[in-house]
């Protein structure tokens, strides 16, 4: 469940703290939309057919880690992580450590890791958040250390934008 | 330019060596498509529409960073990056320095930074890849420090496959 700040708004800098978790929704990947993710954009054989994936490492259709990561940015967009200014990611370490197969419901689960205020820029900061994407066996199928840019709230207005 | 093995094949474990390089070819990042990839995986209003997009932090529309990494792995695999057996990613470091805009040409240079044999699997390696997406100023937008799963090339034919 997400964690609005005290006011039930959105999330500025001030109100992210070490520990604090945020669970999303889910989504059913299902086959097709794991084909036509790859025909866009990963378009190898263990993405894009059952039959050809057989013959491959895999051994059987599955999803674009890519895909995956798409998947899981959607999520906390739509409810996992409701940010002052929107989800703004530097970077991070990312890894697939199991596929994701068609049929799968995945969900993220994010715990933050640490909170850095910028020594430049008092009107912002990064919060460092792991984000484990799972699926309906509670397998993690990625896991996603990202760092996040976070404007304090008082900064996050429409109108205080440059 | 890609560099295949010596017979003008796909590259396996055995191919690769610290240094190696890789350019893929080239795409353009038109605005319809930076909106659609947005409408389906990050739904945020600097990627999703101009006007909206003046009032955030970016200034003006940008392509979500996964949409970025989606292009890169589309040139990589396209062009960039023959691998025997596929582009197999096991994880990495992920950052954007910079946004990509409407209008960006991106174009993918990787260069090998690690080649790594596996102790329990002598028919695979990984191979360590730093892949930099460049824009058509030669700024880079993306850094993907991957770990690619590798097979030596003669464990990589279609039939060898579990």
């Amino acid at each position: 469940m997400p964690e609005p700040d005290s006011r039930g708004g959105l999330l500025g800098f001030e109100d992210f703290h070490v520990g604090q978790r945020f669970v999303s929704g889910k989504h059913v990947m299902d086959a097709e939309a794991i084909k036509a993710f790859a025909r866009a954009f990963d378009p190898q054989p263990f993405h894009l057919n059952e039959t050809a994936a057989k013959a491959t490492f895999f051994g059987a259709l599955v999803a674009s880690g890519w895909h995956t990561a798409a998947v899981t940015m959607r999520l906390q967009v739509e409810q996992g992580l409701p940010i002052a200014g929107g989800i703004i990611g530097i970077g991070g370490e990312l890894s697939w450590p199991k596929p994701t197969r068609p049929g799968d419901t995945l969900q993220v689960v994010s715990e933050v890791k640490e909170v850095i205020p910028s020594r430049s820029r008092p009107d912002r900061g990064v919060v460092r958040m792991r984000s484990e994407t799972r699926n309906q066996h509670d397998e993690v199928v990625q896991i996603l250390d990202a760092k996040l840019l976070v404007p304090r709230r008082e900064m996050a207005s429409p109108n205080s934008g440059s």
